[in-house]
């Protein structure tokens, strides 16, 4: 089974542990954005997966896309091009202090890439899924552009779409809105991670309960077979709640609850949930099994250090049955 | 508004992470002193401020005087001359493991301080307050004197004075006791960090409760306008727990309890209060805000590295307005 | 006092802090084994110690050495000859992800050690105590029959044995199985470390309770004069419960639980409560302070980074004695 | 004496040693800037510096400005405002691999400054130098703008004015050319770092020798006293030999050649000589002492981590003085 | 154009810097084995190719892939299954140190590789060229058996064949000589890198020069093309002087000599000799601009941490044409 | 053969690599001595040695001696008491920038040893040489006539002494001169490193050349059987000549020169030598050997991080036949 996400993979750039920018020295490496983060940890379950994106041609490009492979992920279908690699600064909080980003990302070599350094048909030849999120439609025209040209490519060929519709307001700088742009892309998918707040502001749809929502949200978008989100208690830096939820359309499956204490590192666990509920719908067909085993995924990211998700199918199901023990293996 | 500080710096050695002396091969540089641990803090809350030292004239006194200017402390009334530079050797617990500290500091440059080294009419010029504590009178009988000439200074001069009363027998090896030198020091304070047990060993102070003791304390010295205390129960070298309160002759103001989990960082903690504790009362002109500010700032400086206190104003308001989810700023 | 182990040591060699095997670029080395752990942690407490064991004779086999003397263990009696250094790899868990070893020990220097390596009634000469487990015997033929020899030789030279049966299945590989060994190495221990499932196991010995299969062992093996067990409640790999207990053919003397949180480093954690119950029965000759003892300093093993305990008697004894707030100690 | 300088400085990125971008997976911070470059050396060499510049309002731009500060230059003058933080990325080469940079300043917060964030009257209010470089200029209309209005307000003051013409055709992006710009911020000049090659390009002035060529540019811009250029033989990444020289008018002074092996780090040591020679004209008033200064202190300047040379007084007239001896001193 | 090669990966650990084994308390990791550091020169200069292998199936394996796959090898043709995963500890050396190796391969992964874990028909489909070393058939039966599977089908697909037939004598540890083994394999290669010693030891053929002997290999072997060679003067760990060269039968093509200082890290610049020549060979069809290339590359390895030659072609073609300067390249 | 060294050990902290003081933000560890140098060299050559100190009773005076045991030399004599840990601080140089050191080492427990703490019977019962330096004279009366006491000691048992007779004038602070001191320390040695200069100045012993003012010395003390120097040429803080010589009253053994380059860390070369000369006198019992033997241990320390000399045996010999080629040891 071959995956394909497609969107911006920034550098990474955080003091060593709990540092602040304001004193550190020295800057942790690790690339990450959502799309990737996606394909890194599904290739960890042993997928076959392919990121497609666009770098800047130079040293730092390169190491991105070396980022990738390293962690199974292919880089064939990466362009290379002109505009500066995207960064953000992240310095991770502890207990009651918060962690922080500083993005700079603006006029990314991906921000410019265009319809033509991507042949979705060669891309999407063969594959079992394509996944994005609301940030690559959020940060250039092209951006947009480029992926509705794949989501339509995608339902040409049969290929099931997941989209996490997630929406930053400081991006979308580029003269469209979001309610301009994302109703054609959502259209094409058969996922959607969102919520009530999201499903009515972007699109309008609205409902009183994350099931009524997602009734109407299918309604609207006829494409859509499951809604899913997390639900995160965050009593502290340190200590969060965490559980999912997806809607078929007839039924809510709801995950355990996962109690995650200590948090080495917040960033990217979004990612590995939907990671983990792509694998499970992938595998094992049944959204119970998949939504558990997406929470446990997103449980286990916590612990690892970087935005991906480097856990393995049996740590994974190891949690996902219960054992949170944490004892040692030889 | 300027503060102006007063004391020892030291150079703070400590292992990486939480390894033993025994064991590590590699020290962490951090300085710190209580005074101008206080002038930091007050510096990243936007204050300005001077800290008043005496450093060695080598490579290490002066970065020392970097160090605090790099965290926005300005270093014009140092003196630099003979004598070595105090160290402590900071070894971080975990759990029911205790951190513990091997102080270095006998027959520093700043122990050999006298008044001539410091111009206190032109350090006090134009401040809003001016911070010492009980360790500086405790190294030598120039450190007492200088001390005290620039407590008369500040009253002179209408500067608001605070001091930390600590008492720490190991020092005072110069040949006078804290009860012959500390009372007329205190006589110039408007505001006084002490408890009970302190008044009465210091001063021969009485009183049965903090109010009692509080409210004696400010009839032997009539200057004094505040006196508070942190109170902190250690559960273990991780978790503590932390609150603070103000007397103003009339109400006891008291602070939330902060649940601090996990520590990475206890020293300079109680600095971080009265930091906090002083800008409240420099900026809010409140009581009750500036013992909450002061508690919230206390409770922050746990989760950072160091002697100091690098969160900034807004951080300590979200805290202080019962946010401690610790959720992602971006 | 002199106490005496036998056993391998291995190089272990660890990602940086909570990183995963996969995405790390360096290790940190420490060397341990479970019997010069106890050796190691002994030294700490004071005693006179000495490792006997056999290394590759090249510069690494040397740091092991070295590792063993910087923390007062004697190398005397270490000889050095032909094969490997045995190494294991150690990737350290956090929360609900576990810590994983990947053993590298096999064809170890050690491995090939002979009676003709170790002269044992110099070694023994005026020990007070003689250290083994059940790792030994698993290596190799003359790795069990060099063990045999020291034990009959101590039996001789009246020095107390203790052993720790601990038992891996996945070892044993050189023809032999624990029945055929296990016996004959018991017969002449005064401390066993094992439990009922072991008991029966390895040597047919059955009994109900922890009680009754002690004092079945203590009728099979009658120079048995006390069984010792730990009790470990994995929360997570960052949260435990530890308590132990000892019988000595009479009363079963038990020891308080340890909450331990965090969990720095679990490994060799069993083998400091061996180190303090050995100290304890050396020094105190009161089983119940012995059993306290030696549960106090497993549990301050798990917040020190490395196999071996690096916790002094005066940090030992403070939370034997209940303190466990871990507050500053200058 | 006090020495104003203006100009962006930008976060420096490198992977320790000489690894390569490629397979690093952490920076090293420094920060640095051409004109900041000559503030820090000139602070280290005991001078009152202040620089101004514009930061980014957030941790990373404070985190600038604290390294400034820490290294003794003034940060009293820069202003805060919208706009990325510029970076560059370092790659340090060695022998035959050439060091690399992948600049990352497109759009930062100092090319959005404007005539309005510095007060310039109150900026060079006694000061006794004035230094920019040919970079600012090429930034933005902005810091054309400001940069010129800054040389007029020194030239009504009487504040001698540097300026090190460097051109990089790569930047001035924003629509006019140095030629159209240069002459006039020229036009205020005192001292003037170039060559033969960039006084034609830049301003159609031509000579045959560094001699002639001077003194046509005296003749073009009658306020140019002194013309300076350093040369260098590159031998390989870390075998260089350098020297330097001034023209007055009258004559050429010429300091020593310097063998420079190995070296450490070769960002910044053009700014260590301007820097050497500013301290030397203000100091000596003696070209050929001033340029034996510049010389010495940029050869140390090799030796040195980061973009600013941290060497002494006393280090540098050591060398100067022909010792290169490297002789422990104690 | 595609380049297989086949061989062991092992995990190399090395001490920081220079510091030596016994004194060093981490190890930085690596990731080489001569066939694959060809590999990852060959992708470095843009060539597409697979590396042939068994690894261990454990994380330390994985990391072995991923480590590959970061610098473009793919490891699609890798076979995962039982042994360990071979290891050397390299300490690198200064001046009069010398740099040593502990081996530490015995019994690896690769080792137990059997014809069964490669279809070589399915690796060597459309491939341009096939490289193997002579570590590869002194490792084991198996892998020697396997290595001349893949020979013969690379001669029936018509790939050519490079190996570079070096020899040492502490291998060879099961049961063949070199003699009995190497001729057959050598039978089938295009490119044979070796010298007149090893010519005469391993296959009894003698010539009194270079290009004698080379013409002697040509005639007992008849698909031999090319004869290579390296000359390395060692005047200290850290400085050589490097030159290679080729013999096609009729001219020996010389490359130029290059002196090499400092030498940061030697491992492998053997095997980016011989990518370079083969890249030369591909891509100029001109034995002496390949020679020249090969030599270039050879001596920039020498500057890069690592087994891998991480250079580019631009910097190789740079040298090549005699800039060693190591000019900063913006 | 037994080897013991009396003298005090200090913590070395230093920035890593060629950082600056001013620059860095961690210290590297090493513990160093003049004569506890001598002694690790001793070990590492495979002699039995022991040192004789006094150290603070806490952990980093424990750390100071496991640092010792480390390296294989005895701790068994040492005592522990009041008083600091002396310490120093390097911050080494490269090229022309020289290596400084910040001495910090007043009052420490060494300097209060007194006879009382050393039971010189039991310490030099057996042993085949003593040595000391001339550092120990100069921090105390308790450590000079600690150093006497030792001297006659070894005289009485006929152990052969040697003395470094190193003079630095800014130690000797308590009120002895080392005119009054050194002359009767002198008289029980075996052997003295010093030169003309320190002859005179010391002992008004003179000589016109190294020959004379040996025989010189060799009149005035009877004992004396060997007079040995080093002369070093320093071309730069990386790259200095070096070359040994001894006179045995007949005839002047000279040594090769050696070319040092890069130096890595120069501290402790001396003692390297030391200890070298004294390894070949006792095991060769030949001066031409033993001062080859010398020097090329010392030219081989100036490789090696740190104050001692980790070379071993066959490193040294290679060097002394010649070889410094640094070949690669496999």
């Amino acid at each position: 089974m071959k995956v394909i996400t497609f969107g911006e993979v920034m550098l990474r750039l955080s003091p060593p542990g709990v540092e602040r920018f304001i004193q550190t020295n020295s800057l942790t490496m690790h690339f990450g954005g959502t799309e990737a983060n996606v394909a890194v940890s599904l290739a960890q379950l042993g997928l076959n997966t392919a990121h497609v994106t666009r770098f800047p041609n130079h040293a730092l490009g390169r190491s991105a896309a070396g980022y990738l492979r390293r962690y199974g992920v292919g880089t064939q279908h990466v362009s290379y091009g002109d505009g500066r690699l995207g960064l953000y600064f992240l310095e991770i909080g502890s207990g009651s202090r918060a962690s922080q980003i500083v993005y700079d990302r603006a006029d990314s070599a991906f921000a410019r890439i265009s319809d033509n350094d991507v042949d979705w048909d060669a891309v999407l030849d063969g594959a079992s899924w394509f996944h994005w999120t609301g940030i690559t439609p959020a940060l250039s025209q092209g951006a947009a552009d480029c992926l509705l040209a794949g989501i339509k490519t995608a339902n040409r060929l049969g290929v099931p779409v997941s989209g996490d519709i997630v929406y930053r307001s400081n991006l979308w700088q580029y003269g469209r809105t979001p309610q301009e742009i994302m109703p054609a892309i959502t259209e094409g998918c058969t996922l959607v991670l969102g919520n009530k707040a999201l499903f009515s502001e972007l699109y309008g749809v609205v409902g009183s309960t994350f099931q009524e929502a997602g009734r109407a949200m299918m309604q609207r978008f006829p494409n859509i077979k499951y809604i899913t989100d997390t639900k995160r208690n965050s009593v502290s830096a340190s200590y969060n709640q965490l559980s999912a939820k997806v809607f078929d359309g007839n039924t809510v499956y709801k995950s355990r609850v996962y109690d995650i204490q200590p948090i080495i590192d917040r960033i990217g666990t979004g990612d590995a949930y939907m990671a983990g509920l792509i694998y499970g719908l992938l595998t094992f067909r049944d959204p119970q099994r998949a939504v558990e085993f997406g929470a446990a995924a997103s449980a286990l990211k916590h612990t690892i250090p970087g935005d991906v998700n480097l856990a393995t199918v049996t740590e994974i199901e190891t949690l996902e049955a219960g054992d949170s023990s944490g004892k040692l293996r030889r």
